[in-house]
């Protein structure tokens, strides 16, 4: 099977024009989780026509789910037994400080099964996927969606529509189970970027951690100004400060573990606002900051995805090839 | 008359008990720039039944707004002359490196006219106003609504509806002019914040400046992470970056002539993330930010404002009672 493209805007249109799609046998899916990201994809799979089920920590939250007539229990072993039994491809789809207890429980009772996560980086839990015995089977996922709500309530069938879904395309990744995960990113209504572990990390330092950190500091700074500056504020401090409402344990778990990529566009940031303040300070001007950013800003709205295509999994150098593609913003938006 | 007050939650419900209005004469009103605050202030003006005209700089501007049927001159001295001979509120709203050149021709043309402007900072503006010899009959107002577009095509009758807008009352301000300005921001939609000058300035430092500020940061940051960071950019980068849209030259002109308040809370601003940045490295730990952060927001999305009432333009105190109660989160939602 082959990756093929489309020529897609921001998150708009998709023009396609491709080669007939072979719809392959969808594999059972296994999720581990199911809060907000794990509970949509659940939800989003059985749309799908998937075979899906569900595991989940708290009896609450399987409960909720199980009103809604799912199948999600609250067994882990008997969740994993099963998805051993069917072949099924594991999501693991808990903060990055549950990741660990997941694993261990896969690589007792399902250690042959395909593998993914969602969860917001990718390095640490590819080391802890190794560390378990797994890497064998095992792709890196992480779907760009979510809310500042979370658990099952929060959950949304359509919340993967027209997102990007990162997928891994490290070294040694295998085409069937890569095969899988990508399908069942389309499946859900993404598109797919191919992306390794590391770069993953830093990206979304920059596009998704930095701007959690932003917003926590933003909304810090209006409180201090009291009900009056609260009671002024307006679009640009409602908007900048919108995943602040995120619950603070969610906040540190998707960030924390992502401290390298972190620091190092954080240190970056301090120098940009620090040059940004002596220059007001002395000369009263915000002019470099305010070109770069709306020129930065300017190229993000313009962004064009193009679809990959005719690179084949499993071929000569599939890997390095989606790599580079996806560094220059391509996208997977079908397997063929 | 006396303004009277009303709990209103954040911009939402407003559940109202409260003396008959007197709804007195709507004086004319004479807009100097037609903008997107000054263009969609005009609109208001129009359908709330005021008598208004425009001057606009620029001819493109000005015919457009013409084309719509708006009374928008190129011509200042004639838009102000017939100010002057109507008694009619002038309302300076151009960007504040313009307001000079603005107050200037009133203060040949109309000096005796009630005064107030829209500009995104007051103590510069009142600065100036007094060194034209206009402070006697003006009035700071601040809309606290905007987009990041500009321009008379982005314009909108309804862009006050259910916002704030800061009024000022510092010492010295006559009670006719005020309830003017009062009347026709209320007649826009909108809710009155009373604020003085230094207050407001340091307030909006924080909640509209500073947003700016870190805005700009976050595009830049980005974008140094290129077509992969930018592709992978979801929700938090978008509205984190969402005023880094907005024209350059608006965005200097919006925070540059508020530096001493600005660098105040950039100064803030960068200790808190420097400090995060510290317990990042050291302690793998975002807490104290992110719980900050978060408790502020959940500030902020709870904070109700509470109706001003009982206090009457030109009673003894009344600018000290207006300044206290809109510290504490009052609003003025009539005139009685």
């Amino acid at each position: 099977m082959a990756a093929t493209v489309v020529c897609s805007s921001g998150n708009v249109e998709v023009v396609c024009e491709s080669v007939p799609v072979t719809s392959a046998k969808k594999a059972p899916v296994c999720v581990l989780g199911t809060g907000l990201i794990g509970g949509s994809l659940l939800r989003a799979a059985v749309a799908a026509g998937y075979d899906a089920w569900g595991y989940n920590r708290s009896p609450v939250g399987a409960r909720a789910a199980r009103a809604d007539g799912f199948d999600v229990t609250e067994d882990l072993p008997a969740a994993l037994r099963r998805a051993a039994e069917n072949d099924a491809l594991i999501v693991v789809a808990v903060p990055m400080p549950a990741v660990d207890h997941m694993l261990s429980a896969i690589a007792d009772y399902a250690p042959e099964c395909a593998l993914t996560d969602v969860v917001s980086v990718k390095g640490p839990v590819a080391a802890a996927v190794r560390e378990h015995g797994l890497a064998a089977r095992y792709v890196g996922g992480h779907p760009m969606a979510g809310t500042s709500e979370s658990g099952w309530a929060a959950t949304d069938p359509a919340l993967f529509r027209d997102a990007v879904w990162a997928v891994g395309v490290d070294q040694g990744t295998r085409a069937d189970p890569w095969t899988r995960v990508v399908r069942l990113a389309l499946d859900c209504g993404s598109v797919v970027v191919p992306v390794a572990a590391a770069e993953h990390d830093r990206a979304v330092a920059r596009i998704s951690h930095l701007p959690h950190v932003l917003a926590e500091a933003l909304a810090a700074a209006g409180a201090i100004g009291g009900d009056l500056a609260l009671g002024l504020a307006a679009g640009s401090f409602r908007d900048g400060t919108r995943v602040a409402g995120t619950a603070p344990d969610l906040v540190r778990a998707i960030c924390e573990p992502n401290s390298a990529a972190l620091l190092e566009v954080l240190d970056e940031t301090l120098t940009v606002l620090s040059a940004a303040r002596d220059s007001l300070r002395d000369k009263q001007s915000l002019a470099d900051l305010v070109e770069a950013g709306h020129d930065a800003r300017q190229r993000y709205e313009s962004a064009r995805r193009w679809e990959i295509t005719g690179i084949r999994p499993g071929d000569h150098e599939w890997l390095e090839d989606l790599r580079t593609a996806g560094e220059r913003g391509g996208v997977i938006t079908r397997l063929d």
